[in-house]
């Protein structure tokens, strides 16, 4: 069974309730929704570059930043991953470009 | 069980072989990757600011779109998923602070 | 005498007192702080994307959006342009590496 | 007579044959347009939030540096500030939402 999303925000929510001085993850929460939207902008702006610039490694490593990022926001957001693979169902259950329309 | 990332990215291929007029997906992907990069760049600057504006229903409906255009840019840049599941796997291994120095 | 900053600044001012169904900077403002600062990250966004693509036509076009929605962000925040070129002043009177160090 | 848009890009050109150890200008040309792009990103992303958390003086500060990232990101792609500014005024001649409907 490979590592999924739900995965990783479990090691999230576990890390949130360690030391700053220990975890980047708690470090980051402590800073508050702010640091971590900021945080999250960052690296969707490399995420852009790197996958124009055609850089398949740097690529996968800003998705995986973005990705973990996401969900730190969400953390600091209070707002569980479910919450939003729910919207995504109810999305995903409709089709194509009438789901887009019906946003 | 719910419904996962892995859910979501499969539909994204599934409907990535379906015609532009059908699929929104599919309409995207035909654009290049230079359009599924601006829509993810948009799509993060909006998670910024719900997240800010402490809208909780807009953060949701953002996170989730951060989400699938994250994955419909993979997929532009033919990089599976796997693969970046594989790198946070791989820096979740390593912990706290000191994985964050490692990057 | 070639068209300045300060005459887009001018001429957004002049605008802003417009009724929002004559004037798109009067929209822009009447929607608020939050639809303001969105325009701006999405044509930064679209900005990085023409500069890379090395596409110099759209570069300078979205380089444009960019000028006039930062213009149109200070305006919804009851910010001048001066303080903005006050600042650039104080730090440019510094120089290179030193004035970066010192922010 | 006040520090202009122009004078800012003044220093730009004139740091930009500095050595990149002298000139923070010079360091981050020297890094490219893909540099210098991301460096526009994030501080983008520094703007909308400190704008949307009503922070004046961040605000301020962070738009600064978008202006001269911007600069920097004109420079690295050989485009002038002229041919920016042109757009605007070209742009400002036609008015309101008519200006925006002929984009």
């Amino acid at each position: 069974m490979s590592f999924s999303l739900q995965d990783l925000n479990a090691r999230i929510i576990e890390r949130s309730s360690a030391s700053p001085e220990q975890s980047y993850t708690a470090q980051l929460l402590s800073q508050g929704v702010q640091k971590c939207a900021q945080k999250l902008g960052e690296e969707a702006v490399e995420v852009v570059i790197a996958s124009l610039a055609g850089n398949r490694q740097e690529t996968i490593g800003e998705a995986a930043d973005v990705l973990y990022h996401l969900l730190v926001l969400l953390r600091a957001g209070d707002i569980s991953l479910d919450e939003v693979m729910d919207e995504l169902e109810r999305r995903t259950s409709q089709s194509g470009i009438a789901e887009k329309a019906a946003r």
